[in-house]
Order: structure tokens, then C-alpha cells, then sequence
């Protein structure tokens, strides 16, 4: 295969978007070859693609052209691949292989990756599959099941390289040399004390760099750089913990300290990506990231939001219904309010979503929420204060109205503060409570800066107007 | 140190927030030592605590606070410690550093951390600490800083381990153990050949399990697995990659393919929540995430959004504006516009998120763009009658106005079908011509949804109702 890499080296320039991973003219030429019912040039284009060009490829198809193109790949079809999909393609893809199929691509993936699409199976598919694995392959499973979905339990690789304190060097080499069993990478060895507890680490470059004579108990790391992770610690405090403290591996502790596998990082850069992502949704208003979904099903899952979002704005409205006469005798005050409204939402967005990151990177805490609160309404101030200035001359330019240019400079400035107080208040308050601050959010603060928008401008109006 | 694991361990509970890293109670008593003058306390607080866990303790504090504790604590200060450090508060400590005492930090950093570090510092300080450092170190900064920001070049570590295919394992084994300048932490070896263009790479448990007297030209890796990565490559795209391949480390080479240094899976990380952090801030209208920067700053960088945004709800108001004598003639319109534009803004920010995060994720490409267009003008579509029939409910027993839910009814298909097509077509066009979707897309959305809410809402009332 041309590496694409080498192709815009050779041209010298910097590689962008196509150059990294699945080049884009490779789905177009699958395609191509689907329209001509040239099975063996799908074979040829799919056959040297790394397992996660392979699953991008499956990704970007439609699901009509992707179930030909996996019955034509089935038997190239590597499980790594499979267990890289995205949710959604993956529950398509398994529905076109049979029981015997899922079972024997569960038995060649890594223990974590494996439990992972079990869990992910229908109830009665997810029987037939347990059933069809050998017994030990099914004990590894039923274990993994039994770990809270989100925990250190599930994250975890059952195989892992354990040693003890008073082995040398050339022991832990020699044992690497003679080991059947291994996991297929790693990076560090635990040391573990004689009840199979973890009481250092050993990182590979460590062992590689010291003499055979040395024993384990000398070049450990242990005490505060040792990093044990109980199994029902939640998957986004495993990721924080390998953030924090640039970790490649580490070691999975049941309730007595016993060593139970490993976490490695690449599946912490997925659970990052993740946590990530399920910000970003929430804050939007959906519930996952959809892309791959079908139509009924996103649409589906998108309505709840928007009949949430649909109550707020009718409860603004109802606001505004209550100055209708007021509106009546001055229809320039229908014409502005939305600047009012709009501003405090937005204002409280961007405090919002300042926020719910800070929270979720754990750099607000209590230690320093009311500071984070005070600055927020303080900002909020000054910049109700500007665009106050601003929108009372747009408003007083274009109605000639001094009262109601003096209307909307007090109403902006009440607005964008209750915009910053509303911004961090709410996710802080939610996060107290242990609901996740990203996902109710928005729609309080949107329903706050729309009924006090609405509100403060259109009862000062009233008030000064008539 | 009492090991908070371990305490949560005994007690058998999950362990929650506060178990991993710093312990809330640090920060605590950290400032009330401070309030005591007790700077022998503040300094076996903090002695025994890992270089993360004071960096996460400096961002606590306020920053009176974290310029008396850094004062305190400059000799315990690792240099680690600084260099992760959140950017603003990172400026504020150097502050408080000479230029001796930075150029020490530095020299003791990994090249990237070191270079990152120095990139940051005004013209004046860099150029002082540029001379007060080794000659030797002051090339490789150098070098470093002449890569672009956001390069591969620039994350680079330049100590890296390599060794010729003809070597064994065997002299691999013999090399490390007498090399004097190896990287602290390496997980894979890269095969060189003799220009020093890497051909393959072994990862170290690979080493470890093989015998003496195998040649490093049978167990490397190479070919599809080899993934070099020119030095001027964007982060982004470095970090698709580790993604994508569950990479831990690899080589970065220069235009003719020589290997330069190595970008290990801990910085991509870094790199993972950067990116993450500015889609995120961006939709928000945020330059950056401002939780540690002071008030007029944040002030400032938050007020350009906002102008920005004042002008599309003016420009919203115009369109009202122009329907001031429908709105006269029926208050109601006043009171149910704003339902038709909330909704549109936020089915189109749902359709918006999705698609900037699918962008950013390499899901959604020219491959499959007309496809996704035609799913959410589609899912747009339904949920718009959907949401018709209650919204024009609503109108009609509120205002017992048939004419009236009619309108409301059309206004509403047509808003949710534009925000779907916006929502996807809007980021697609500007990804396109190369700008970052996230930066853009909310203020064009939003303007796209309220014009076109408001216009059709009122433009139909005024032909059907009068």
C-alpha cells in the first residue's frame, strides 16, 4: 500500500486532514467497486488498512451499501475492527453475523474490549453469545458484567504482569522469556506483596536500562507515585487521574487491595473523548452524539429536548402575555425585547459553559466556587454596563425615545447580571446535588435570562412608559 | 502520607471526587496555615504531594494567596510542577521567578515541556532566559520554537531511543543499560536505518520477551504499522492518529524522513483536551476557558462575542421592525414569536453540536456530507410538523384564533426544516474553506433561525390574518 504519510513527504508538505489514518479516496473507490459487483477489488483495497481505517471505512458507508460491503468482508472482517466502530454501526454489524461468529470474535479481542460489545448486546444475543464461549472465556465475561457500567472494573485488561519484591531483574526477564500467558502490550510491571496486592510499579524502560543483579524492590516506584485504582471507581475519575498525573498504565485493586488488571490509556483517551463528548451534547440538548443513528431514532431522541425547550418558551411568552397591553400602546417594545432576552442568554452561556468544563476538569471546587461566582457576576456586570451604553443609543436612535432607551440600558444591566450569577450558580448547584451540571443546564439558565429578560424590560417599560 | 485510595478502601465505598489527586482538605489547610504564618506547615503540606497534585493546589488558590504560598515553597517547586500549570496561572508564577532561577526550571524540563514553557514567556523574559541557559540547550529551544505552534514539532521530545535493524535484542539490552542520556520514560524503540529514517518500531514488552540472539529486524513492527509523523503535522491530526491506532508513542521525522524525536500518548492527551476545550468554548462564544484568568481580562475577551451578538439581534429586531403595524393590529403575534425562534435556535444548535463534533472527529466527511445534510433536513422536518400540531395548539386555545395556530403551524416546519439544513450545511461550508467550524457556526446559526422565525411568523400573519 502507498503510506500516505510518505506520499506528502515527498511533496513536502505539512500532511493535513487526508494524510492521517483512512485516505479519504479509499471509500470512494469501494464504492466504485460495489456499483461494479467487484468483490475481489473491495478484498484487495480493505485487506491492508490498519483495523481502525478498516472501521472508518464501515462508518462512513451508508448502512445499505455497508451490509453488502460486510458480507463481501466477512471472513477479513478483523474483531479489533469490529470492536473500534462506532455504537450504532457495531449493533448494525453484528446483526449480520451469527451467534457462533460474535462468539469467536469475543474470544480474540482484548478481555476489556470484549466485555465491552457483550454488554453491549440484547439481552437474548448476549445469552445465545455467553453460551457459545468456552467456560473460561464466559467466567472472564460474567465478571467483567458485574462491574458497574462507567467503572475502573469494565475499563479494565484482566491479563496483566504481576511480581514479586524479591525478584531481580534477570528474574522478571527471564519469566517474560518463558511466559506463555501475556497481554499483548504493556508498560509497567506491579509489584505485588505476597496477598497479590500492588505495592509499586515498574516502568518497561526501567527494567531495560538496569542490570540483572538489581532486585525489583530497588527501582520500584511506590508510595505517592503509586496509583491504585478500585474497581468501582467511576471511569471519568480513572480518567482524570491518568490526566493528572501522565500515566500509561495502572494497576485495578478489588475491595481488599488485590490486584485485578490494568487500565491502559489508550482506553482513557476513548473514555476522554467520551466524557467529552457528553458534555458537548448535553449543553446541546442531545442526548449522544448521533451521526451514525437513523433518522426516527435521532429524531426521537432530540423531540424530548425540544418539548423541554418548547415549555420554557412558552412560559416566556406567558411573560409577555402579561404586558400585552403594555405592548399595545407601544409596539417598539415588542421590536426590542428579543435584544434583552437575547443577550442574557447568550452572556449566560458562555458563563455556563465556562463552568461546566471547569467542573468537569476539576478546577472549580468548593475551595474556590464563591471566588468563581463573585468574578462571574462582576464580569457580568461590567459587560451589562457596556451594552447597556450601546443598546440605549441603538434603541434611543432608532424610537427617538429617551424613556425607552433608559428602559433597555437598566433592563441589559439587570439581565447580564443575573446572566453570570445564573451561569455558575446552576451547574455549581447541580453538581452539589450529583446531577451532571452539562445535561440540565441550558435550559434553566435559557428559562432564567428569557423570563427576567422579558420581565425586567418589558415591567420597567410599563412602569416609566405609561 | 495517608493514601486517600486506601482510606476510601477501608471504608468500602466507591471512591468519589475527592479520592483521586489532591484531596479537598490540602487546599484547606494550606490556607489556613497561610493565616497563621505557620510556612512550616504549608511546606510539609505540600512536600510530600506529587508534582500534579501542587500544580491543581497553586490553581486553587486565589492569587494573593498563590503569590505568598509560591514565595514560600520556591525551593520545594518542582519543575514539573510548573510546567503543569494552567497557562494564566503558569505567567502569573514565572512572574515571581527570575531569570535564573527560570532558566534552571527549564533546563531541568523535557525538551517539549521546556520549549512550551519558553514559548510562552514574554519577548524581553525569553530572550533573558534564551542567554542564561547552556549552549546546548538554548540550539534545542531554539529548534524547537522555530516549529509552528500547534505542531508536531513543537510536541515533540527530542531524546528518543533508536537502534539499527541489524542489531540483537541482546545488544539493544546492553546499549540501555550503559547509556548515560536516555529519556526518562520511553515505551518503544525505533528501528533506524543508516540515514536515520525509522523503518519499523518494537514496543518495549516486546524487548523484554524475546532472547538474546533475536535481530531487531524480526520483531519490529513495520510497514502498515509504521506511523511516522512529519514535524510540521497539526496537533489535531497527530492526535486523530494516537486515537485512531491506540499509538503510545511515535516518531516524528523531518522533510526527508529523518527521525527527530518522539510524541508520547500523555501529550496527545493534553492535546485531546485542548482541542476538545476550544470546540466547546467556541460554540460558547469564549476565546479560551478563562476560570483562572482575572475579571477585566475575561471581561474583555467575552464582550467581543456579545457585540457580535447584539448585532444579530438587532438585525433580528429590524425584521420584527418591519411588521410593527401587524403586531399592532394583533398583540398576540408579539407574544408567540418568540416560541417559533427559540425553537428553531435550538433544533438547529442540536443539529449544529452534533455536526461540529463529528467534524472534529474525522465522522463526517465529504463522503458522507450529503447523506447527513438529507438525515437532518429530514429529522428537522418531522420534528417541525411534530412540534406544528402542539405549537399551533397552544396559539389556538390561547388566543382561540384558528387563523392564528395556522400560522403558528407553518412557521414552525418551515424554522425546524432551515435549522436542520443550516445546522449541518453552515459548519460543513466553513470546514470547507478551511475555518474551524466551532468558531463561527453558533452566530451564523442563530441569526439564520431567528430571521428566518420571526420573517416567516409575522410575514404570514400579516397575509393571512389581515
Amino acid at each position: 500500500m502507498a503510506d500516505p504519510l510518505r506520499d506528502d513527504l515527498d511533496t513536502g508538505k505539512p500532511v493535513i486532514e487526508e494524510g492521517m489514518g483512512l485516505r479519504e479516496g479509499v471509500v470512494r473507490e469501494v464504492l466504485d467497486a460495489l456499483d461494479q459487483n467487484d468483490t475481489a477489488r473491495i478484498e484487495e483495497l480493505v485487506e491492508p488498512l490498519h483495523y481502525a481505517d478498516t472501521a472508518d471505512l464501515l462508518e462512513q458507508l451508508s448502512p445499505g451499501d455497508r451490509r453488502l460491503v460486510v458480507a463481501i468482508l466477512k471472513p477479513l472482517l478483523e474483531p479489533d475492527t469490529i470492536a473500534e466502530l462506532d455504537e450504532a454501526v457495531r449493533d448494525e454489524v453484528l446483526d449480520l453475523l451469527d451467534t457462533e461468529e460474535v462468539a469467536s470474535v469475543i474470544t480474540e479481542l482484548d478481555s476489556d474490549d470484549a466485555v465491552e460489545l457483550v454488554a453491549d448486546l440484547e439481552p437474548e444475543a448476549q445469552k445465545a453469545v455467553l453460551s457459545a464461549v468456552s467456560d473460561s472465556e464466559r467466567v472472564m465475561l460474567e465478571q467483567g458484567l458485574a462491574y458497574p457500567e462507567d467503572s475502573a472494573g469494565r475499563m479494565m485488561q484482566r491479563d496483566v504482569v504481576a511480581v514479586p519484591s524479591y525478584w531481580t531483574v534477570g528474574e522478571i526477564i527471564d519469566h517474560l522469556r518463558a511466559a506463555e500467558e501475556l497481554p499483548d502490550d504493556f508498560y509497567d510491571l506491579f509489584v505485588v506483596d505476597s496477598k497479590y496486592r500492588p505495592v509499586g510499579t515498574i516502568p518497561l524502560s526501567r527494567v531495560l536500562r538496569t542490570v540483572r543483579a538489581i532486585s525489583v524492590g530497588e527501582i520500584m516506584e511506590s508510595d505517592r507515585e503509586l496509583n491504585t485504582i478500585p474497581a468501582m471507581t467511576d471511569q471519568e475519575d480513572v480518567a482524570h487521574l491518568f490526566r493528572q498525573q501522565n500515566l500509561i498504565s495502572a494497576p485495578v485493586v478489588d475491595e481488599d487491595g488485590r490486584l485485578l488488571g490494568v487500565i491502559t490509556v489508550d482506553d482513557v483517551v476513548d473514555v476522554i473523548d467520551e466524557e467529552h463528548e457528553e458534555d458537548l451534547m448535553r449543553l446541546a440538548g442531545v442526548s449522544e452524539a448521533d451521526t451514525f443513528r437513523a433518522v426516527l431514532e435521532t429524531t426521537r431522541k432530540r423531540f424530548s429536548w425540544l418539548l423541554i425547550n418548547l415549555g420554557t418558551a412558552i412560559l416566556a411568552s406567558l411573560v409577555i402575555g402579561a404586558f400585552a397591553a403594555t405592548i399595545e400602546q407601544a409596539v417598539a417594545l415588542a421590536v426590542l425585547m428579543p435584544i434583552v432576552a437575547s443577550m442574557g442568554g447568550n452572556a449566560g452561556t458562555q458563563t455556563l459553559t465556562v463552568a461546566v468544563r471547569a467542573l468537569a476538569m476539576k478546577e472549580l471546587t468548593p475551595a474556590n466556587a464563591m471566588r468563581v461566582i463573585i468574578k462571574e457576576v462582576i464580569v457580568g456586570g461590567i459587560n451589562g454596563i457596556l451594552f447597556a451604553f450601546i443598546a440605549a443609543a441603538v434603541a434611543g436612535v432608532w424610537f427617538q425615545d429617551l424613556n425607552l432607551a433608559l428602559v433597555m440600558a437598566i433592563a441589559m444591566v439587570i439581565n447580564m447580571l443575573v446572566a453570570g450569577l445564573a451561569g455558575t450558580a446552576i451547574p455549581l448547584g447541580l453538581a452539589m446535588r450529583g446531577i451532571d451540571p452539562a445535561i440540565a443546564s441550558a435550559v434553566f439558565l435559557t428559562t432564567v435570562t428569557d423570563v427576567v429578560g422579558f420581565f425586567s424590560f418589558l415591567g420597567l417599560a410599563a412602569w416609566v412608559l405609561l
